[in-house]
């Protein structure tokens, strides 16, 4: 299939590489253009602006932040100002207001968005392993299962309204983030009373707790692996606090994501902007004393 | 082997059956006498005091309190007035300064302290599907392995300080807690958002949370089963005031254990005594207008 | 003095009818016209663009969120294209970062901004009673001091970086919400106990927490006077908001500013968009089951 | 009058003084013999029990903890075993559970408990402008009240019920600890904005909190004058315990005093046990990386 990469971080330049490798005829577009060259180095094309990406059936994009997929998506060079009119797969962890407004742009411009964000970190995006977790128009959707099915071990469908992805997206990902916080509390308090942090660990992984985002993140807190990071602290913060636009805006209190909200502040003021976002575990046990 | 066995609730009363089973020689007690009448109608013998459950080379309780497991344990009929000088395996979930307080005891009278507490709800008692935590002299926990073996699915060793497998419990149980919140925050979030309580918990356990915790209590989330309670909101209560108990003693800080413990009091003032203490989710859902 | 008034709401109408009974000749532009109507019955000069009400030596805007803000200042017919170049006193409660893009684009347009951004409730602007919060160029305050003296009871001088008397408003509204927040448990815990909620206020008030901010929201508290709200839910979450902004830009975790927005979230979800923002206490009360 | 005084601590020493010096006959206990003596050497009897000082028709208690006032007043030699039944004034901030066992007690025995908490520090209590809060009958209080004129500045009568008056008196230290916390959280915000901490003090104060308990506990905030301690932190995380036992019977979930008690913890873990309670304020400030 003809389709068109934006966005070649550590996640995207993984999951475009895989879709290299599936035989698809990719074209990718990155604003530093460094990342690009080791994929045109894999076969790619190059596109010298976002809109010359989105010539194809589909484009994709994956993206680090509201900003970066605003600009590559409106304006003179963005994906809406492509004739060829692609389906818009939007693999970013975005916010609901623009999940909206670009499923309206779409709309306007007679194109079609499905949101399709993706669960799993850049181990799981290199080995195809990811959660694709896509919403809207039911014969987008399926034109786009192929590409799915190549970065992905599973698809999720959430229904037809592109946003609804987005929000089980962040969802989880502030699941993910309370998880981490839940398990640094219990084992800093463990470690108080002369338990290790990976017997701990074996014990709940062991029992009841026995799900992949333990099993990552326990071994993470227990070794303290926190650089080089997987998913930094501000990437962290940047994701909670799309939650918190969505609570708010929803009217949802949710006290739990104020605690894990405030940690990774504090992670961030202490330990800086390269470390992992589950160092947040850090500062519960710097709050206790260790 | 001939054993004594205190406490025959809901989880007790299923452990017991099980011990009877295995063609133990089990002597029951009860505070109130009629539960004890089923298992005796079972095969158990009738202890008339805790004392009488007391005679043989293994004595458990498992009971809902602090409170009741002193009430067992000291005073002029409690077990440690037995001359037997049996290994008392605790599975009880209490409070780290009672657990200290029972290992001194029994170190002074010169029988034995086996902390044993258990993770499962009734049906995994019954179904001998319980996992044991126990901590406690090497060879008495060899002694009491084959009862482990014949009500649990798995044993987890965590030392030989018995108050260490009390702590381990209640670092569980508080994630449980976490677990439950944190859910109820993210169904809320994702309900406002139109999706479904069900679709939602289908998405997470398939991809990263897919343990039993999460497929237990989101069942119950989703379809709001709060009646019959498994495990009551002021059992619930209680078992978190046991962890920020240690956690003052300790000096550990765990913000998230507050946010449980509120929801817990929020559900009990308006819902009642007897709801499971999973329906601190109603609570979150009727904070967000639902 | 020759000055213009932007936004006249509940607060800018009372602020701006002061300044028209101190003789100074003022021109006032709103959004709506039908609330001009009446300061130019009081003797005010009508300006059909926010632009028209900029001609004169200074112009004071007093609105309801930083958009309302933005509008009135860029833009074609905005304060920045008068070629008067007026000293900008902004009243209104602002976010920081829109604070820092004022004054850099006065600094361009070779103009000033002050902020002055005030404390109290309508009932103390119209008495003239506001506490005036100023920050900016040291001549620039000097010419608006006299219009500080008319509006206000007390000025207090912050430093010549205008988004600092923000900063400073915004955590003074903070910290009125973490004062409802705490009268609020405070209450429902004695009214629990049996203590009637005047009575504690009454000991409060008269001990330790003699202050102004107890007194005002003590009462509307002990009373439930939420209707008609003197500052609405939906503004208090509002300024919240810009609080946790500044907060998550800073690097500063506020755990208590969590709970005081989940509260209003709760307030607003439970009761609606015209409460007074301290109906959080009703929150509170709710949650322990009254 | 012939009055007992026991427990002479910083409060109780400053107390007993303020009585002696009235020229009331006062006979002294307490713990440890040392700090009797300077109190001996004012003019106080010496009392060698606790049962000794209750001869007269009024002994008060001053001590540091609910076990401690337990210890002088239940047992052989105990306030309750005199003869003399004199009035039981518990000055002590003590729980409710003991409050409400203390008046059933001397109901039992014939005699009276006057609840009578006291707010206020070491200094206000050596300058006799403590306020006092009392609950009991009504002529019991009327008995007393010419000590509370000498100890203090102001009484508030609660009600007959003794307990209500620690309600209250827990009530405000809790309110205090919110205090103490939203003024740190608040400043250290401003901190980070370039506003001093003394400088918005001055405009908090000047404006709608100008109460004497922001402008103690802002002055040490401020100037970080947390030794020597008025109050330590311990002391601060027992009251906050005994507030939190008080929500957790009556079902009132209390997020702010959460906070709190995290905070005197990580506070206590981080520096020590002699710190002032209100160097929770130094927690805030180092979760935001000073």
């Amino acid at each position: 299939m003809k389709i068109g990469f934006i966005g070649l971080g550590q996640m995207g330049a993984a999951i475009a590489r895989n879709l290299i490798e599936a035989g698809h005829d990719v074209t990718v577009w990155n604003r530093s253009a460094d990342k690009a060259a080791r994929l045109v180095a894999a076969g790619a094309h190059l596109a010298e602006r976002p809109v010359d990406a989105a010539g194809g059936e589909i484009v994709l994009t994956m993206l680090a932040d509201d900003a970066a997929v605003e600009a590559v998506t409106f304006g003179d060079n963005g994906i809406l100002s492509s004739p060829a009119r692609p389906i818009h797969v939007s693999l970013s962890t975005i916010g609901i207001p623009l999940a909206e407004r670009l499923m309206q742009a779409h709309a306007e411009a007679g194109s079609v968005l499905v949101s399709a964000p993706v669960f799993g970190r850049p181990q799981a995006a290199a080995a195809a392993q990811l959660f694709v977790v896509a919403a809207g128009a039911a014969d987008a959707i399926a034109t786009c299962q192929p590409l799915f099915d190549t970065i992905g071990q599973r698809t999720f469908l959430i229904g037809d309204h592109p946003p609804q992805a987005n929000l089980m997206k962040l969802c989880g990902n502030f699941l993910i983030g309370s998880v981490i916080e839940g398990l640094a509390e219990a084992m800093t308090l463990g470690r108080r009373g002369g338990i290790p942090k990976d017997r701990m660990l074996e014990v709940l992984t062991g029992t009841l707790f026995g799900a992949p985002i333990y099993n990552v993140y326990g071994d993470i807190l227990a070794r303290e692996k926190f650089h080089p990071a997987g998913f930094t602290a501000p990437l962290g913060l940047k994701d909670m606090n799309l939650v918190a636009e969505a609570a708010n805006d929803a009217r949802v209190p949710m006290p739990v994501l104020g605690v894990v909200r405030d940690h990774l502040l504090a992670t961030i003021a202490q330990e800086g902007d390269t470390i992992d976002w589950s160092a947040l575990g850090r500062i519960v046990e710097r709050d206790a004393g260790f």
